[in-house]
């Protein structure tokens, strides 16, 4: 009977009595390692050619582990596996099923490497896979802003500072605001990318290991961009996964912001839009309720995933070297980060096609509030007053027409032209909402021809990441 | 048909369009909210029982009501409950339940009342007996550290400040430093309890109700202190939930600083104590390891709660009343921090009783250090010098001892008196182990006679907490 | 020459080089410390007074440390204390003057004491002063939110919830929501108080000590409700300054709802709200703005003083006994906390009395969104239908009513009794804002006979607490 | 008069009141944002270079505009400069005197621009200089780092894992494992100061503007690599203060780390390095104490840092587009973090140097805890067992040993061959520390020959970079 099987007896022959089951339960991790399970196949496998191409294990002894995790992959594909919770962690689980399914050669695969390694490397692996599934994620959900972007180049809306209406905005253009978001967030991620994707397998414990290994070998079977080269860092550094997770809070604070905006917008003083009733719920008491619920759990999801980034900070703060159990606590964070974001953005991009645009309202609330006031002061300044000055005389003319009650393109030229004999009639032009819009033609300006040329340029960029 | 029942189709009469699929799975709480069915079940009766009462309801209803929820508590402790994601939470897969037992009965339980309100009802009926059985684990904790204490009154040890030796305290002292942290921990789930005790059953979705509800008769139905008084704070409350993460989060900080110190010595270097060995691991590669997996889970699983008190203080921050979807991201937190802080007072407890200690380790290392260099300078005091050049005249004694690689109490009578003429025979008294101990003999000092008192007033104040 | 003045050649004898001058930088705290002062004057004469009456100094000794004392109280309050880099912290400057003032006395008056007790008895000490005025501060606040809600009984706004129109409630009842959170935040501060004020003097550098100190007489002279009953817990405790930054937080959390309302509120579409012009400020390009600057401000806040309970978590997260230097990062988030939250409590009390507010906004904004739909529903109850059914019939009313582009109270009585033929002429009074308002009359609803009652609960019970 | 100069009196002439001294204090900025002064400057000389280059502004007013900004900064950086909190914030103090300087042309220079552009390039100008004055320091640690490194290679320590003896490791090697942290640090500095350098002038208050700006050209004579895109996104984005503090804190873990590990090994039980006295401090109480504050203060300060990032994070959370004045409130979390990074770096540096290594202690703490029980499974796998065998059966080996109360290595052979009749006299190479650490000799193991090799290959990276 191999050591793993008698696990349950005691973990070695050092040990007294076996682990009691009230800490069985407190300190495995199977129930959510296993969804590493993959990875840990394909780094055993990538450790074993190795080895064989070594001579340390032998060419059968290779065949026999190849064919074992062959129908082990099945049976974790299939959910045939078996996982006990007696061998503790994923590691063990499939270890333990290939000795059983193949012998002397299952208990050679664990020569020259150590759980602490083994686990390292296979967070890694799956990391990296899910970074790239999340990066795909973000493509999609920015084309599907550019798209809603592009159909709303020329619908005006009020751009808002502290909420209060300050200056017409292209809807198109506050849609591309988030895409350059998304963007960053995508940058980010591939910057963690190249740093998880690096190698700790072969650093055995902590200390590296007496047999003859080939690390660049084990790196290139699995596509790994370098190795890490101090074992005692390579066990215990947990870095990508906090670098992973601050990406990740980034991102969704990100949709947080555009979730606080579509529920703003949907609530009936606004108006500004509607999202498809089957991303909305109803009440259990109100008949008339439409929520938009998926917004609103998103903002709130993102607190989820900061509590994750504080909760893996903690967890590694005045860790000494090298590895320490305390590390078993980063999957969990990890996993859910994951599971957040990937769900998060899947969703985004299928709501936000489903959004419809209500440009009437979003034009009325740009009259109010005095949305093209700057126009008139630019208008000055070009007439010659300092900027500073004309700030000053269109206060006073807003200051009028709030005691109006009515839009400073609705006071006659003669009350405009008390406060600065130079305005004339083509003043008129610069106070509408769409001769303000226009008006602001620089480079990442609200004016439509600088939005359609952001929208080009998206799309271009958009085209070679997919 | 029922309106429930064709959930699958659209929310109500309202929705053009059934909830996405993605959307149900994104929205759904059914799969972690079901945890509070007893406490809903226990709830809906309270509020059936009032509703009669009140004759909002009629008797006939009232019975089909506890009847049905009667054969619905029974399917869900027995595990034959089938829930539903199409019915998205616990209440409504709950009333759908009741109603397709019992009919009409089933549909006029939710008269006067909101899933806000009783979900709110609900998560503090679950809270207030979960803080009771934490409440009881800290109780026990705290009786395992005195038993420990007990036996350990006259074990020396040297204390540290800085983790460098500072004065020799007594071991038993040491530990019940941390019932002092346990006890205020217990004390400061009694205030959240006061405060999570309040009923918010009675405030509808957000404003009331038009029922003649008579909330006080529910509140004492469920044992509540209390009658949330505003209907729309009680529905957007969730600071009873902040506030227990927020004690929880101390309590997992307590058991950090006991795990941290549990680890070190443990080390070769210090080997203070021994765990017993159901309670640590192996190691897959190194055949000697025996490492102290719970205490450093424990200090991981700290950083685990801080997250989760961080991710419920993001999500509450900014929101606007009255209920918002976003409160739905309050449970799982919630529920993973009553779990990790049950489980870990638990092993803590088990733990705490498997400890050996070893009194020669500490007392040697209490020779290291010159930990009795304080009682020289209060020698000193006594014999008329002022502390601040007593404390200078020991530090030269220090100095000269280092130099020979001595203890202070080995130093000959002569060399001491090179430093201050006064210092007479009875000085080698102050500067034993056990004399400094036995010196600080003050209330809460580490005097054995003090440490035995306090062990006594720790018995009878927990005897009374039991 | 004293120790303390020759504190710039060398901490004392035993140590061979002074401080480098970075690390003096580093690790002095008395430019942030000094706060304290005043604490740890206090603190200095009281434990005097013990030292005297224990016979352990003289009377003589006691008279010229009060004196001295008298005077450095004096210096520090006029600004006239010369703070020394070189002498570390408050502490040893204080007591360095005062030897340089009264000579012997004041290096006898560190008899007995340590560092390690007495900041932790001076942060107490000046924290529970604290708690003081900001228990003043929310009492004031609330009796300004009491004075607002008074006048708004009969003021009627949609009630949201996810932001959509829910149900018309009382202004009034809005503004009393936040005075049950400003109340609750009062009780946990009490608690707060209560813990923290707990005398650790006396338990000297971690381990008590050899004079015959009377602890609860020193107590007594500070006012404080008890004697840490375990040195090594005393010296090493900062349960309650991380128990006071999480209520604070929560405070704030409370803060940052209302601020974000108050934001919404004045947004132009929806207009509910004026503050006065001396809470908002300008923009320095666009003429129109008046920008809410400061509920904007104080929801930004939130995240600083969440951002110092995180850092007072992590700091103590593993720390092994006794006292640590990592301690002494405790005081700047514990200030900066104390800081944030009173102004801002201070500027809200201000600002809630400047607020005008515009009800006819309110209304018309509760005449969207079908605020009355649950009423047409209880009317349907009421009639005899159950309520779930009756939900259903009222989701085809809004329905055909949003297909008319009318509120429910605009449908004919011939087109509602399409959807049920009990409906009769009353319905009108079940479906208006008033009669939907005055109709929630139970308990903690928005009826304003509740509200008018909570109006005079709540002043009752402020008028107690002031 | 200009309208800056009557800001006492009223923002502008739309307010008919002054703001109230209490909430010019609470949202003024300049007493902390002063330290942006050069930045500002710096920014504006761009900008008017380009106004002038673009027609906006007139040769003379660019004049006009130079010199004077040219005697501001003289004042500034003499102190001389008078700060005034009625003008808020940096931005307008130096524009305000710059209009008492020259005149009309200082009213100028706010053409085309708004203080939401403004702040926004000030502190990603002022960030930028800071992460090289960090990259720098990065370097310097390292270099110190790999300094004592170098002359330990052959220094054997006892290697941990769960701060249990594990396996004999050269200290030099555990000095690289620091190396690779902080060079992963200066790798991600670079990431973030890419993602900072980036314009966002040019996009006035959050649309753009009328003006024919050409942000080009400001980008290069600002040597930022780009433009920002969206001028919504330009003004809103505190991304790069989010990602350099998460940056921040993952090198403050890093130091916190180190700390622990250096606190740990100058405990006397330990005593394996000494650490100058100019970096450690007495106690008031205890003459004999050399306490390592500065380690134990860096490891607190992570928890500082590490508030910060969650305080930023929150901040940002759920804010709509564009800027609102929340955002105000990222300047003190940043400028913290920057000073004490850079202190924390600067003196970890210094003090890296002042570590006296003690190789005695250090190898006779690798003879407890059977650091070779992996030796002998590997040589009895190189005999031809299975790993797992081989493990089990030295298990039962050091259960001899221990009951023997002797190493491995002080096991006869007799003995030794009783567990497995394979195991020869060469079996003591294998059991010595020197025989096991010379072992570990692959990429990244902890044999001399890797190290050595690591020195240079970092000395040669560094020399790169500096």
């Amino acid at each position: 009977m191999s050591q793993l099987e008698k696990k349950t007896e005691a973990w070695s022959a050092l040990f007294s009595e076996p682990m009691s089951e009230l800490v069985k339960r407190y300190t495995a991790s199977v129930f959510f390692d296993k969804r590493l399970a993959l990875a840990d196949i394909q780094g055993s496998l990538a450790h074993a050619a190795m080895l064989a191409k070594q001579g340390v294990i032998s060419a059968k002894d290779h065949e026999d582990i190849q064919r074992g995790m062959a129908q082990i992959r099945g049976e974790v594909e299939s959910g045939a596996f078996e996982w006990k919770l007696d061998l503790e962690d994923v590691h063990l689980n499939i270890e333990a099923r290939l000795t059983q399914l193949v012998g002397d050669a299952g208990k050679r695969l664990h020569t020259g490497r150590s759980r602490n390694d083994q686990v390292a490397t296979d967070v890694r692996l799956w990391l990296r896979g899910e970074i790239d599934l999340i990066s795909g994620l973000l493509v999609e959900l920015q084309e599907k802003l550019v798209d809603i972007a592009d159909k709303n180049v020329d619908t005006v809306m009020p751009g808002f500072t502290h909420l209060q209406v300050a200056q017409p905005v292209s809807f198109g253009h506050h849609m591309l605001a988030y895409v350059e978001m998304f963007a960053r967030d995508h940058d980010r991620m591939q910057d963690v990318r190249r740093r998880t994707n690096q190698l700790p397998l072969g650093s055995a414990a902590l200390a590296g290991t007496t047999y003859p290994l080939d690390r660049e070998f084990v790196a290139q079977q699995l596509g790994m961009e370098g190795v890490c080269q101090n074992s005692l860092d390579a066990v215990s550094d947990r870095d990508f996964a906090i670098e992973f997770t601050a990406a990740a809070s980034i991102a969704m604070v990100h949709v947080s912001r555009l979730s606080e905006e579509l529920v703003i917008w949907m609530s009936q003083n606004f108006g500004f839009i509607k999202i498809a009733d089957r991303f909305t719920t109803g009440s259990s008491i109100m008949p008339q309720k439409k929520n938009p619920d998926v917004p609103e759990l998103a903002r709130g999801k993102a607190g989820r995933v900061v509590g994750h980034l504080m909760a893996l900070i903690t967890l590694m703060k005045g860790q000494p070297l090298a590895y320490n159990k305390d590390n078993q606590e980063d999957k969990e964070p990890l996993f859910d980060t994951v599971d957040t974001l990937k769900d998060t953005l899947r969703i985004f991009a299928e709501m936000v096609e489903g959004i419809t645009v209500k440009p009437q309202a979003m034009e009325q609330a740009a009259l109010k509030g005095y949305a093209t006031a700057t126009d008139l002061a630019d208008y000055l300044v070009k007439k010659g007053l300092p900027f500073r000055d004309a700030h000053e005389v269109v206060a006073h003319a807003v200051k009028a027409a709030t005691s109006h009650n009515c839009d400073l393109s609705e006071l006659p030229l003669a009350v405009l032209q008390q406060f600065n004999p130079s305005i004339q009639k083509d003043v008129y032009d610069a106070l509408s909402l769409r001769g303000s819009l226009g008006a602001r033609n620089t480079l990442g300006g609200t004016a439509p021809a600088q939005v359609k040329a952001q929208v080009e340029r998206h799309r271009a960029r958009l085209s070679q990441q997919t």
